[in-house]
């Protein structure tokens, strides 16, 4: 099931995706069910948004992928002694929706996008174990991590590199069936691809990243968790359309531009 | 004026510290204002809660101290080229209130506290100026700002040592009239002062600091900026009761525990 957030004749709702049109739901998902008000609105007269904005946090996840099929099989080798999940927080203000534009950031000369897929939490997460965290997700959808690289080593912190206002586009939909088993992702600008990979190469699965997570802090229903780029990331300029596809979820648009 | 959030009767509202008693506002003072009800609940009768929940972010300064008065003196010859601020971001799953237990994480065995003053945003700020920044803070109040400190290192983000829940006890209120300069902040565990400076050491003011973290993002009314912390840190046990005092503004005192 493919669900949008979206706006219509000045109001703001949730709807189902169903043969070009939007079954309208009675409230918002995460916290209101999936009842639906009978209502239809054809998908091309939606303006669609992003389709959660937490209430909590963006978690990205560092290091997400392995870097090549012989890193992957010794680290899988390890077992219990590979890596755990490394991760930043995005403040939600870093949040924009399909189509929106994202600026950049005065400071920076050195904007990279990457192509991720994100886990949406759909319920309550703390201390959860890795076959308890499956049922805690509520689907997928699609980000553009946007990081300002030049400033990740302006100070101690990772922060303010990937804070911007902006720097997270997700969208356009949340796909509840979706297995992160050999999906494509890619991503680029302008209609090239710059950065491809597939989620053979995930770390971590969604469960466990789950987990682990839900033992650093409650993860709360809409909080989302970017699970880390494939193959690099892609720069960013002014003019360029920046784009992220995830098979089976579709392709995330923004144009970047700089006031 | 000293605001406080608080539970009482089975309700939660704010109210204005008046003469032992708390006048109870018709909102939160952050949206809608500060028109009263007519209405007083005792102190004594009512529990002290974090006064403010973010809906969006707590922003930590980092080296928001000078080490000393000769780096100070040396900095601020330098001018526009002394260090910016440095920031990392904890998520309001960290807040807790006043006299709320903080459960150590078991991932770490070594947890510090850090006394210092936070900042609580009061309307949207977005590249605003030094001269405007100052309009858009609504009070101060006191935190303790906890890190696993042996988690710091243990991966190329310092999200997870900062972000545990419970790492940003708040309270217990905020006061609105309050100035930055030749405060006194001290914190420890059980009575013992651990650790103590002044804000005479502070590196930028609260002004300068909003400014700039207004050209990272958009501050929400809500939002919490931790200071930074005088002369280093304080470990912290199970069993230990932290206290961060803030003169001017009163004592946080938060107990402690390993579940």
């Amino acid at each position: 099931m493919k669900i949008a957030r979206f706006s219509h004749d000045a109001r703001i709702a949730y709807g189902i995706v169903d043969d070009g049109d939007l079954v309208v739901l009675a409230s918002d998902p995460m916290f209101g069910g999936l009842d639906t008000t009978g209502e239809r609105v054809p998908l091309a007269d939606a303006v669609l948004l992003a389709p959660v904005i937490p209430r909590s946090k963006v978690i990205g996840v560092g290091r997400g992928y392995y870097a090549s099929e012989a890193e992957r099989d010794e680290q899988e080798a390890e077992g219990d002694r590979r890596l755990e999940p490394q991760f930043f927080i995005k403040p939600n203000t870093t949040v924009v929706g399909p189509g929106d534009r994202v600026v950049l950031p005065a400071a920076s000369a050195e904007v990279h996008g990457a192509a991720e897929i994100a886990i949406v939490i759909g319920k309550i997460a703390k201390n959860v174990s890795i076959e308890e965290a499956e049922d805690k997700i509520f689907g997928y959808t699609i980000a553009n991590d946007l990081t300002a690289v030049d400033l990740l080593k302006s100070d101690d912190h990772s922060a303010r590199a990937k804070s911007f206002d902006g720097f997270c586009p997700l969208g356009p939909l949340i796909e509840t069936e979706f297995d992160l088993e050999g999906i494509d992702v890619s991503g680029g600008v302008n209609g090239a691809q710059a950065q491809n990979g597939d989620t053979a190469l995930l770390r971590h699965s969604a469960a466990e990243t789950v987990s682990f997570l839900s033992s650093c802090f409650t993860l709360l229903p809409g909080d989302v968790i970017l699970t880390g780029a494939p193959a690099g990331s892609f720069p960013v300029q002014a003019g360029d359309v920046a784009t992220v596809t995830v098979e089976g979820i579709g392709t995330l648009s923004n144009p970047i531009v700089r006031l």
